[in-house]
């Protein structure tokens, strides 16, 4: 088991009707910025629980943090927070509502402008935040990452800051989210935690029960919350391994990948793909070009999530991401660039990036350029 | 699932050389009080680690914390701290070491007698706290938890502080521990995640199989590491299954027995029994009392823990509970209580004393002192 420093201080706050302890956990007095998506936590009853929990609050709302937040909108909030001179920040909704919210955090005690926050990758002050969250997908709730995006450039990089100080997750508030988001929330829990786990066998056997745990209850109980969104108990199940699919907890003392998220982003980046979607399609790829080296692990995942128990090792890693990719495309998500439209240009497009960059991504740092080209070869 | 708070703001600080990092973790200009049970940290090298990284450092000593802490010795820590004016306390042991350590954090701060607060149960105020941990166990090195004895009348109580704010884990600490505190640690860890599992069935298929995940991991590593308790990976397994067994990360949203302990308390109370034996003995015998209750969750062990399948559901609740006594013995534990040379008198004086507290112990409360009686008769 590798060295390694934990700790993650979110205070998590889980269950229906927990919206209400907002007036609670907020210490008087503050000035608060509430930051809102779009509208839909105006039809799905959230709104009114907050500003209800708020009421002894002074407030200012900020409303249209995008999908992909877009530093060209947060710049706004940012300008808004400082006149109104806010000390709190409470983000209400998913996980681009949170992590554009991350970056307010940091840019409201920053002079310069904001992108340059996002340049350098991490931030040492920022005021305090905490969040409602609405969708189980990204884990932002219970991290301090954060990835922003640049509409100018089409650019699209992770940031990190602080921790939200405390996160309400109420399951009743997903029942009516779109079937599209609720997919690409599965697909998104599913990498996270692959990205912690599809690299080096033997590396600590807890982190890797805990892994398996969470994607085998995700493998439980997609089928059934795909077709019905109001079953509390799957979509508490769910929200709780969206959470802990990337808050560290299944990250101690082993090694990461990574490579299947940074090559996701670039096709958010040049085709605005939702995250999820990206994932479901890079993943398959990422494993088939690089078989060999993530070979015993894939063996694991098949036997201990996919039952996989026969043939050679070779045999179980095919269909190890098979049966991953079939669970994808079970849940109505593109699994090949084809899918979505997206041609050999991006591909070409992406290679030049990151040769720019000079990137060097996975667990080991191999995957090059180059080899993200060939892994983008292997998702058409 | 239940709804649920969760926090847990330790940062745990885990590996090999990791005790050179507490220069860095405690503030400049603390007065620290360190705290010790017996000699065994002057030979295994961890003293001298300790004294070296906190060589810039005004330090007090206080030695011989003992196991099952007692009120007796911790109030004389109190005193020499308030006379020497600690802030910062740094408990080096085991469980017992660190539980003792935070009735001092808390006694140092309150003017009546420590064993006042022990009976009040919470504390509200405490010196800040952090711990190296020398011995995988009792998860008191990252929880809010203590237990706490005192000797005048033989009683063992629990009471709730605060966390340490940091612990400091290096596997190799437990390179020369005796043979049976191992195995009262395995049998430790493995039964606080049962206080936590072995109650109803579908409350959270997450947290299903993240105790599932850690007691497999016991299973195991156990004979390996009864054998060679040298092996780094094993021991570091080891230790991250102990703490992550009762710092609450297995608990969201599932209701918890505990039974099992308040019983096996008292049998360390009136015998010195170890904490670990007690457990061993007590929970297969509450096991086969309250089988038709635990039923569901008793075949679930049994077919993902101990890849028992067939047979009636009586059938394999039943060889899951063999399985498990198996296990404790197999660590050279007593699991009955004749192998611990304890016999009736006890169990009546058990029973007696429960029914003076009017206790109603386990997830639904019906586990009164008569309960608790024909428990310890099936523990014969």
């Amino acid at each position: 088991m590798e060295n390694f420093i934990f700790q993650n201080p979110t205070k998590l706050i889980f269950g229906k009707g927990m919206i209400a302890r907002l007036a609670k956990e907020i210490p008087a007095g503050k000035r608060v910025m509430v930051t809102f998506g779009g509208g839909s936590v105006r039809t799905n009853g959230v709104y009114e629980q907050v500003k209800e929990a708020l009421k002894d609050f002074e407030t200012v709302e900020f409303w249209g943090i995008e999908s992909n937040p877009k530093v060209e909108t947060l710049r706004e909030a940012i300008r808004l927070g400082k006149e109104k001179k806010v000390d709190f920040l409470l983000a209400v909704g998913g996980g681009s509502v949170i992590d554009g919210t991350k970056l307010i955090a940091a840019g409201l005690l920053y002079d310069g402008d904001a992108w340059d926050l996002v340049l350098k990758g991490v931030c040492r002050n920022a005021v305090p935040l905490a969040a409602v969250s609405t969708l189980p997908a990204t884990g932002s709730e219970m991290n301090n990452g954060a990835v922003i995006s640049r509409k100018e450039t089409a650019e699209k990089f992770a940031f990190h800051s602080f921790n939200p100080v405390f996160s309400i997750l109420d399951p009743t508030v997903t029942f009516t989210l779109p079937k599209w988001q609720v997919a690409c929330g599965i697909a998104d829990t599913f990498v996270h935690v692959m990205e912690q786990y599809m690299t080096r066998p033997g590396q600590s056997r807890l982190m890797d029960r805990w892994a398996e745990g969470i994607v085998r209850s995700l493998v439980e109980i997609a089928p059934s919350i795909m077709e019905n969104q109001k079953d509390y108990d799957k979509m508490a199940d769910f929200m709780l391994c969206a959470t802990m699919g990337l808050n560290h907890f299944i990250a101690m003392g082993v090694c990461e990948d990574w490579a299947t998220h940074m090559i996701g982003h670039e096709l958010t980046a040049l085709h605005g793909l939702t995250h999820g979607a990206t994932l479901a399609i890079v993943l398959p790829g990422l494993w088939r070009t690089l078989k060999q080296k993530k070979m015993a692990k894939l063996v694991q995942l098949g036997e201990r999530v996919w039952g996989i128990c026969d043939g050679s090792d070779e045999e179980r890693a095919d269909r190890t991401i098979e049966e991953t990719e079939a669970f994808f495309r079970s849940l109505g998500l593109p699994t090949r660039l084809g899918d979505a439209q997206i041609g050999d240009d991006t591909i070409l497009e992406i290679e030049r990036r990151f040769m720019k960059r000079n990137v060097s991504l996975g667990e080991d740092g191999d995957v090059t350029a180059e080899v993200a080209r060939r892994i983008l070869e292997n998702c058409k």
